[in-house]
């Protein structure tokens, strides 16, 4: 590796390595004091370079990208608050499990806590939210140095996917000139790295990870309870990046058929759509048996708990379902590759920290359908209930229903039944994933819905969608509560600056919808002042800024429109006006029919 | 103190003592979490409410409001991602010694790391950015937690402007229910603080803090040396938010003229403008002898150096004085009321941390005209060189010059030339700062500049002007360059939300036009697509977006325009078009003609 001065050399050799191991995407924010790093990426061929203006959608920009492929995305700043702008996105990706190599430019050590410009302390910036950090030495052409460059670039990589995925914090002081300018001496011609014993092309270090498989004790012991089972029950919580890429949903599909489980699928676990969903996606409602279920947020409650629970992923976005597992006297077995205790209403009897594909391919192993096998009825309930679920709802999405009692739900309903296949839909947090969870009924088609679940902020969400369309050809949905529109605007550059065309679905109520449906609601002052807070934001000028169609769209119409907007290049903002309290209220109402229904026939049973 | 329930209690004592200490000003991002804070604070007389949705946006205009006013203002948020929005709003509070008093709710403890939703690791999450931090404990109604309580919020807002102003930090938790509701036997009515010894209306902690005054030894040698001086030279770099407040202009200029000491100042340096700048500002260029100079980035590098300095304030704006003064052979005293080694050229030979007011006036009462007084020449040098930079500077300005040689600093020359006298100018970080530095002429007018210079960041900007704007009847002007316009846009939300007027000057070059300044210029690519970065935002539209007027005007057309806005109430967006790379040649050609005319007075000198 040659280079003009030492800061160009630094820059080559890191992003060489990271080439070599892998990296294939980096999100860089402009700015002087990371020259040597952007100038680098910017000649290595394998990776891709996107650009953003604003840190903090440059950050989720990469999280999107990462989360949607499992691969690491790299970030690239400048000094000062430059780098504190990515803490949001680093904490997302920490909760989230996302592979998030950060690359902050720093001044050189001499100037940290001198009064310099743009000087802050950028060590330890992230604190326990990254995997591992590193500052980075001095670039130098020093043998030794070079060495610990390419291996700190390949553990850096590494450790984005190693057992539990997540963001790494490299630190890299650069001194001037920061450019490829010739520095006479300061990279010597006979300096030459030493690679003895590496093939040329290869990186410096191969890097390899074993995948975490149960010991036979704890095997047994899980299929011993799952067989033995009268209520068992597959609940699939929000999955990692890497998860979701790993787990079989047909093989998750086999074991629940075999054991008589119903497969609560949260609409992030990447089991609630899909071929393995089967019957449950034509829509018929003609009362098939089916294994992945999507309406249990509603009736959940009115059902008898399960006595044995197989669980997967973080906890489950239905708080409804949360409640009734916690209320369960059942065991309850979570497996999770990375043994995390991710269960926050302390439920769970059994952590066991095993890759959950390999727990899914062990027990298919063993457990046979004769053996097992649940009570008659209990998957009949499941069965008999989603039905009374799917038929409520869709009795309240026809277009006089929606004339007359528009909800927000109906359009998430309607993004997910008329999503083209394959389709990337992303939902914002908030209200959306709530009515995802609520109104996304299990499809065939090859939908990756995605969310950010892992600190579950409204900030990044137009870059971590447009992140994460930016990987694929699949169509790309976005639906947005106004709030969260508004709070990552800025993320609407990458539309254009990063060539990525999505549908934007924005659901406006003018404020923080989500507060009516909290106690809060009660108190006005300071309700409407400070939780509902109306902005006004002319979101059609907003998307004009950035080159955007806009249309109107009355719920009625979503349908149409979202079916022309699919159909079209470009990308448009379909807006949808609701009244967040009318919208809660129809919510309520549904709700309330489908525990009726539930109940009246869980009577029936008794 | 009564409430319905612990949260309740819990809130109201924190912002009751927060108020009793004088807190005036609190800026809120809605949330759910927070309600016991939002509530409380909503129910303080005392206390200003701003309310904005970004919590990024709503950190730089608390910021704004504390770097205006030198008294801390206080933040609210929600739990999670939030709280990180905050941090590059606390990194520049550090840096620039803004009190900032930072209140982020958080889930109770028994959540954490539990994989509950919306729930980090908010316990230190600003690292070392923080003048002091503390994890409250639960909500109770207990009297020595209350107790606690009152002494935390005493301590922490005291912490704000203690010895080195800067952040605070308190992790707030709470529990269910966090609206007033009534909760039985919560907040037993028997349960009354004891407040004994304390007198009711005053706050439970009274707080107070001497100021650091130099040893009569230090004070002597100091004095000796400015006495003794031949060439004295006072640079007063950008002030700290209680500095600017603490410092009398007039005392300073008392004492540059006893020692016959120019006084460089920089435009943050609150001595720059004001009544006491005298003939300097009556801009007829007659030669009077002045002692505030404002035309040194250009100029000192052909003057010979000074041998004693005395500096106060952060590192000067302008890297050629930075550079002048490392290359002197001079003593340079710099004092700092923290004592903090903010001196990144490594120049200073004496450390003396006391108050510089203090350090003003004991000097004023021993040195005596008669006694110091510097070489006859040595200010008679200075008022040459700023006759021959604003005289060459005027030549560019007339509407003719401007016609055919448009550049940026011509609009920086005619904001503060036209400014209305009193008036806030807020001037962004890259050029416009520094052009500032280079064009803004000194003036009797009451002109307060401010700009984030702590951490220099181009985030934040319009939020920053618009808090400083917030707690003043001054006319606020912002000059903004578009990248800085567009990171905050989302703080122009504040002009509608929080009721504030201002005149926004955007120079506009369609991107990063700082990178033509630096050696990255003659490689393309990449400097195009990583550097320079052209976005194309529709700023009309973007203006639009939030109910701004927006005009765009030709450079020789500016200072007509910008007198009609100043006229109007309301907020108008003045956007004027440069050719970065143009604006720079142009910028480059007026500092070679007053090197050369200066030059050419110092070759006559010899």
């Amino acid at each position: 590796m040659s280079a003009p001065n030492r800061a160009t050399l630094w820059g080559r050799v890191l992003t060489d390595e990271l080439a070599k191991g892998g990296l294939d995407a980096v999100c860089i924010a402009p700015g002087s004091r990371s020259t040597p790093l952007t100038v680098a990426f910017a000649e290595q061929p394998e990776i891709d370079v996107y650009s953003q203006l604003d840190e903090r959608s440059a950050a989720y920009f990469a999280l999107g990208r990462a989360r949607r492929t499992g691969k690491p995305t790299a970030l690239v700043c400048t000094s000062g608050t430059a780098a504190a702008n990515f803490h949001p996105a680093v904490m997302e990706a920490d909760r989230a499990r996302v592979p998030l190599l950060v690359l902050t430019a720093d001044r050189p050590p001499e100037l940290r806590d001198s009064g310099a410009n743009q000087t802050v302390d950028q060590v330890d910036l992230y604190g326990d939210a990254v995997r591992w950090d590193a500052d980075l030495p001095e670039p130098e052409a020093d043998e030794r140095k070079v060495r610990s460059l390419r291996t700190t670039a390949a553990r850096a990589l590494s450790e984005t996917t190693g057992v539990e995925p997540g963001p790494v914090h490299l630190n890299c002081p650069f001194r001037k000139p920061l450019e490829p300018i010739t520095v006479p001496g300061d990279v010597p011609d006979s300096f030459a790295e030493t690679t003895a014993g590496r093939g040329r092309d290869g990186p410096f270090v191969e890097t390899g990870g074993g995948t975490r498989t149960l010991a036979d004790d704890d095997r047994r012991r899980l299929r011993h309870a799952l067989a033995a089972a009268d209520r068992p029950l597959i609940v699939a919580g929000p999955a990692d990046p890497t998860t979701l890429a790993a787990l079989e949903p047909a093989a998750v599909v086999d074991l629940a058929n075999r054991l008589g489980a119903p497969v609560l699928a949260d609409p992030l676990s990447g089991l609630r759509f899909g071929p393995h969903v089967g019957g449950a996606g034509d829509g018929d409602g003609d009362g098939d048996s089916r294994t992945i279920y999507g309406g249990y947020d509603t009736y959940v409650p009115e059902l008898p708990t399960p006595d044995v629970v197989l669980r997967f992923g973080a906890s489950p976005t239905s708080k409804p379902l949360r409640h009734w597992l916690r209320d369960a006297d059942a065991r309850q077995f979570l497996v999770d590759p990375a043994g995390a205790w991710r269960e926050a209403t302390f439920t769970a009897t059994d952590l066991l920290a095993a890759d959950p594909a390999t727990v899914v391919d062990g027990l298919l192993e063993t457990v046979t359908t004769a053996e097992a096998g649940s009570d008659d009825a209990w998957q009949a309930r499941f069965d008999a209930a989603e039905r009374h679920h799917w038929a409520i709802r869709d009795e309240a999405l026809t277009a006089d229903a929606l004339a007359s009692a528009p909800f927000e739900g109906a359009i998430l309903a309607s993004v997910v039944s008329n999503a083209p296949d394959p389709a990337t839909v992303f939902v914002s947090n908030s209200m959306p994933i709530r009515d995802a969870d609520r109104f996304a009924r299990p499809r065939t088609a090859a939908l990756t819905m995605l969310a950010n679940r892992g600190a579950s902020g409204i900030d990044g969400i137009a870059s971590t969608a447009l992140g994460a369309g930016s990987t694929t050809d699949d169509p790309l949905v976005l639906v947005t509560g106004d709030v969260a529109f508004y709070h990552d605007s800025n993320g609407l550059l990458a539309v254009d600056r990063c060539d990525v065309d999505a549908t934007i679905v924005l659901l406006d109520n003018d404020g923080g919808g989500i507060f009516h449906e909290l106690p809060i609601e009660a108190f006005d002052p300071p309700f409407t002042d400070q939780f509902k807070t109306p902005h006004g934001v002319a979101f059609d000028a907003l998307a004009d800024a950035y080159g955007l169609e806009f249309e109107r769209v009355a719920p009625a119409a979503f349908a149409e429109a979202y079916r022309r907007s699919l159909e079209r290049a470009g990308t448009q903002v379909l807006a949808v006006e609701f009244d967040s309290e009318t919208s809660h209220r129809r919510r309520d109402e549904l709700e309330v029919r489908v525990e009726d229904a539930v109940d009246a026939l869980e009577s029936d049973r008794d």
